[in-house]
């Protein structure tokens, strides 16, 4: 099976132009196909308090209301992802910008209310249109997908968290390709302690995971992010790596040893 | 030759979710290739004056600065172009959004300093890229597209009129398929005197818009749209109506008498 790589980039390179721009010459040079799947919290939570909107989170996830969809879908699905398609054309790699609901891509529903928790405007993955994106890479086009889905049935737009948006993709399209899922980020990879990015972690284990998160030394939006991660291998995703968006290159040629590497 | 209808839907009707709603139900059900151009001036102009921008005008065309094009690229490429394309997806019109950037649609240049007039991030169209068009049309996928278009070389974003973005596409595809362009907006068609819906012109040429101008009958910012469309005929165009949005249908099947066509 062909290669395709489907990588996230997280909010904190996002908001940062020097290190986007850095990353996106990366990714530009990748030799296979390619799909990006961004986040861009940030300046959805600057843009939000800019317009005098109260953030809500709650477990890393943010509550979404009305007037915060808007600035989602204007933030994610208008500011960040065009500048990233314009920046990539720029860069001689040809890619689309999409939301879930552009061509159908990834339909949703809204989570329901849980325990009392209504999480407001947020959904849940329900499918993933393989043929589009089967098409799009066959042109030679790189999918940029913004963390928003929608309701098939209603029209209704959803938030919906990047880093499950890109295990969703990588999860539907293990069956036509070989794929490697890559999480770039801010720090190495996966570190015992926190603070120490000497203390990354090579090679991770679903046991090793499961020991880490009971003694604490894995916490917060890391365990999310790897219960994702370790879902989506079992599901069929051939490889995943999670690292310092700088080392893209290496992550890609597999030949980096210094992010995290999950292992079966 | 094929037919395809080139749309135009002006920002009075964006603004408005009935208006707006009633106008994609009919855009959804036509039974022939079509791509749908949106503006969205005014919601851009309340979401500058909510963040404290100043809007600036001339002659009908915004200034953009970085501030304003920031807003533009929100509000125009997120906003109303997701929010139309999930509410076509659920009217069952399978339909992708996309700015000039995505897969390199429109490319253009910023306009040059003239008379010492600066337009700032605003871009002047060099090249439609046909086969991407031709590619999305013949997997039935009505192309959703935002007003704004960007440099290659540079990656810049670029703020451009939507009226003149719906007329390149057509002249760019008037080669491959029968076009119809239609404008569509809140009034009946072009009328002799503004405030008299009844004083309708149905049909009108090129010597008789030369006539009307001079007398000062058209004005304002119905020279523009007036002057981009008879040039769109002469470069090609087939056909080409100016109406309301809730005409639309009448004027897909040619056989409305309440709109303006253009004659040569």
């Amino acid at each position: 099976m062909e290669k395709l790589f489907v990588i996230k980039i997280g909010g904190n390179v996002v908001d940062n132009p020097i290190l986007l721009n850095s990353f996106l010459k990366k990714f530009s040079q990748i030799p296979y196909k390619k799909i990006l799947v961004h986040g861009g919290g940030k300046v959805a939570t600057e843009m939000s308090k800019q317009m005098g909107l109260e953030v809500k989170m709650l477990e890393g996830r943010r509550i979404t209301d009305e007037a915060t969809l808007k600035i989602i879908t204007m933030v994610y699905g208008g500011l960040i992802n065009k500048t990233i398609v314009s920046k990539l054309q720029s860069m001689e790699c040809n890619s689309i910008g999409l939301t879930g609901a552009d061509g159908n891509l990834i339909s949703s529903h809204k989570r329901p209310i849980k325990n009392g928790i209504d999480y407001g405007f947020v959904g849940d993955i329900e499918e993933v249109n393989i043929k589009l994106m089967a098409n799009l890479l066959n042109a030679d086009i790189a999918p940029i997908v913004a963390p928003i889905t929608y309701q098939r049935d209603s029209g209704q737009l959803l938030n919906t968290n990047a880093d499950t948006m890109a295990s969703a993709l990588a999860i539907a399209l293990s069956n036509s390709y070989h794929i490697h899922l890559i999480y770039c980020f801010e720090k190495k990879g996966v570190l015992k302690d926190v603070n120490d990015e000497d203390s990354l972690i090579s090679k991770i284990s679903f046991e090793e995971f499961q020991h880490l998160k009971s003694t604490g030394a894995i916490a917060d939006g890391m365990i999310p992010k790897l219960d994702n991660a370790f879902q989506s291998m079992e599901k069929g995703v051939q490889a995943l790596s999670i690292g310092h968006a700088e080392n893209l290159e290496a992550m890609v040629e597999s030949g980096s040893s210094s992010c995290t590497k999950l292992i079966r």
